[in-house]
């Protein structure tokens, strides 16, 4: 699939216009009833759309038949019901590409329209773009959905040169995406990038992995610890669970990775956490012998400091990761790790959105602390050499 | 209106219930009509609520008829229509009250339900709740809007000790707020707070002045200023505005202040810039003679680095800022000052949701770099002593 060109010839696009035109009378009443599925009425002229899964797709945790689910929930029907949805939902998930163009349009459908109260409607179920400058990924424009429509098309990033530049499109962090095709000007090229990371971190966790509430999708901590280490960080994140339950410890256990990182306490009770980590960690070591396991605590949530019972909950669900840590540790496993929550969302009580979900502020402040942390145990484990 | 407190006693709440049932029946068919004004069906029992416009209000940037709006746009009919509107958004209120209820609730009313793709509806439309902890404002709840409903009832915080604290609600930042009633517990106290900050800073400017993108009411930029240094920065924000129109600027120069922090760079076009900044000066300069007036440069649009067009035009408007504050020195205006928006976002890119409007990362950020230069210029001024 990769670097496979295409040259777009303006004879090409005139007969698409032509047949369209001629078309579209037919189509009216199907188009009504939703059968189209493209935003047409939003399109451009002069510009050429390719499908997504036709580029390069990273995140990917496994490979899947549908192409922007995280996990192909068919091969593991024995998941929690809303394990399987949320693997079905886009979050890590971004399209590798380059392109001569000098915008970027893109069109897209998702299964849901709603968003949190807590995330952004772009973060929810739209897009970032980025874009390679001096060998860094940066900033290159946001895919703002249209409100109450599961449906969209817009220009994502305008305005620039003619060189071929290498793109990251993250895809929506919170519902299922199922169609998504990438746009450019007439005569551009278009062709799939590489894989910019190196390895697989699999990250396991709750919301919070998942990206909430980042504000928009490239913000989602895996995403961001991707660009800044150029480590492959995989978001497995499954809002309102992560409760380690045995059927996901076994998928998790197949999951092709060079470490595993285990931020799955928060949506766990202190008496989950005591029976199911250690079934977790074994059956992660089982299949990856030598793999590093870095467990994290749970962000101290901060309505825990206002309410009491929150409070002593998460500091249970801490002292009970720790413990179960140190048991594994002595009874013989190795390479495993716990990176404490103290400092992830800094001191001044401004990090959240909603005193449990880090705002970009508090991602920021998490992301410095636990970077040279898993930094340092992968050099440890020669898994990246000491020179990064 | 301070200080006034109101014990609940349990016979009249048995009365209201009893009220309330025996009234219900002939209420019904105008409650379904939306007659009712509260979020009835949605209260819990045993919790009292009280208007908060009984309780102290903050933020005001001029005394008005209708109790959430920030001018009383009666007084000023000249204004641009889009003013007008972002001047009735509560943008920068927020309820100063104690209590000693274990848990805070609150009843409201706004007049639009849709947020913008790139803000949380807890930031557009909902509440956030600080709680003073020796000394510091602390974070303490957020109150949730009701999807596709402008009225909500919700509980904010709870789980507290019946000791009685100090509490701050800020209001929703993108919408006109109707009605607000707090809740608590049966039993409990409630009484105005006071004014925990001194002075009076007005902050004119765009939609990042307003609060885009910040992740709830408490963390637009004025906001964390105020709690930070102690002072009342006053959020005269206007999303898709603040191009200092002659009607905004007499309405400014009217207004009450100390200081005057001027952030309308980002909506005004460079040839705006140079027609209308040194009006704008000399009419706050001629009603306040000795007040800083402190002007920024506009954040620098992260489009900008990928659209030529749109970093050409930051470029020109802060260059044009600049040389019209210089012209203005040279001219004798005096106290006034340029605060340059170089590492506004800092320099990963990561530092807005869209391009333009900071998320708390980029907001957090242009507060370090702005916050020892105003500092610096208040003391100089004397407005605050050399110890803060």
């Amino acid at each position: 699939m990769k670097n496979r060109k295409r040259k777009v010839p303006n004879n090409r696009l005139r007969r698409r216009l032509a047949g369209a035109r001629y078309v579209l009378y037919g189509l009216v009443a199907m188009w009504l009833q939703g059968f189209y599925t493209g935003g047409f009425a939003q399109e451009k002229k002069g510009v050429m759309y390719y499908p997504a899964e036709d580029l390069t797709i990273l995140g990917k945790v496994m490979p899947t038949t549908v192409p922007y689910h995280r996990v192909d929930t068919a091969l593991y029907t024995g998941l929690p019901d809303n394990v399987t949805k949320r693997l079905t939902q886009s979050a890590g998930l971004a399209i590798s590409f380059k392109t001569t163009s000098q915008a970027i349009y893109i069109k897209w459908h998702t299964t849901e329209t709603m968003p949190s109260a807590v995330m952004t409607e772009v973060a929810y179920r739209g897009f970032d773009l980025y874009v390679r400058e001096h060998g860094a990924w940066q900033y290159a424009g946001v895919a703002r959905p249209r409100t109450n429509s599961a449906r969209a098309a817009t220009t994502v990033s305008q305005g620039m040169d003619s060189t071929e530049k290498e793109f990251l499109l993250y895809l929506p962090l919170y519902t299922e995406t199922t169609h998504i095709s990438i746009g450019i000007d007439e005569g551009a090229a278009i062709s799939a990038g590489g894989q910019p990371f190196d390895h697989r971190i699999l990250v396991y966790g709750s919301s919070i992995t998942q990206g909430a509430a980042a504000s928009r999708p490239g913000l989602a901590y895996p995403a961001r610890l991707s660009r800044s280490t150029g480590l492959n960080f995989l978001n497995l994140g499954m809002g309102a669970s992560a409760q380690m339950e045995k059927e996901v410890a076994d998928m998790i256990a197949e999951i092709s990775a060079d470490a595993f990182v285990l931020d799955c306490v928060p949506n766990s009770s202190p008496t989950l956490i005591r029976e199911r980590t250690g079934y977790l960690v074994k059956a992660i070591r089982a299949r990856h012998p030598d793999a590093p396991i870095i467990v994290m605590q749970s962000v101290i949530r901060e309505s825990g400091y206002v309410n009491r019972a929150t409070g002593e909950k998460v500091a249970l669900q801490n002292q009970y990761i720790e413990e179960e840590v140190m048991k594994l540790q002595k009874n013989g496993v190795k390479n495993l790790h716990l990176i404490p929550a103290v400092d992830f969302l800094g001191h001044d009580h401004e990090g959240t959105v909603d005193g449990t979900h880090p705002n970009d502020m508090g991602f920021d402040r998490m992301i410095q602390v636990i970077t040279p942390r898993i930094l340092a145990i992968l050099k440890q484990h020669k898994i990246i050499s000491n020179k990064v």
